[in-house]
């Protein structure tokens, strides 16, 4: 894979904003938007801080690209720390997202490849995915910050 | 079913959300958050207005509702006219909805029902969902939007 440089450059970016959902005592999931090189969008969970169960990180990012760039993210990739829930995957498939790259997988709530594939010809557009990027450093975050709840 | 009475009532409610979407160029769906008789917010697609390819109606419809009453909206009902796809039904999921109640069925990319169904038992959250409800005024906006456009 010659990408997976590039790839785990930018999952450390996506890695340092799960570190601030973390800090901020969010379930710490970071998301960072790419086009040519560029980011275009960073952003993390803030389900607690707003009190809104769709403010995912992807979802965010996404929505702060499309914001910057039009409705359809064709040409960006979406790094992303956990797998996207079903919300988090419509809403790539919707914005015509060209890949998406995720870190740690989710058994019970992943939809890009886990649980169901929603990004895989399911639909009018599919989303070229790759998971287990930097796995290990993107699961201990999770981990230590639910450890760390009980 | 006892609730039909209530159930078009409120999708009347939607339909003139989604009206306003059609009279403003946009794809034509609406919807209604309801608790306790209540109703909570309503939205309308604003896709092309915001250029946001997140900005369906019941997506809009929900984050208003949480902001009103929080991230949990267990005892609130969706109306929506059209089918949810793939994004607005995780996103009942995540909100943890108790009960959807939808029109027009959407055969490519509804997934509450008729694409696949992600409202129930696919994750720890099901919510009761109803289908066709008013469906053929749901299905002739529709209908009559993408007649207008060609």
């Amino acid at each position: 894979m010659s990408d997976r440089h590039d790839f785990e450059r930018y999952m450390r970016l996506a890695l340092e904003e799960a570190q601030t959902a973390f800090d901020a005592g969010e379930v710490p999931v970071g998301a960072i938007l790419v086009k040519d090189s560029a980011v275009i969008a960073r952003a993390h969970n803030t389900v607690e801080q707003t009190g809104n169960a769709a403010a995912h990180a992807e979802l965010l990012c996404l929505q702060a690209g499309m914001q910057a760039l039009g409705p359809r993210l064709t040409d960006c990739t979406l790094y992303v720390t956990l797998e996207p829930c079903a919300m988090c995957a419509g809403a790539c498939v919707n914005a015509k997202l060209y890949r998406l790259v995720y870190g740690a997988f989710d058994d019970t709530a992943g939809c890009c490849g886990s649980k169901m594939d929603l990004t895989d010809r399911c639909f009018l557009h599919s989303v070229e995915t790759w998971g287990g990027i930097l796995e290990p450093e993107c699961k201990a975050l999770l981990t230590d910050f639910f450890q760390a709840l009980r």
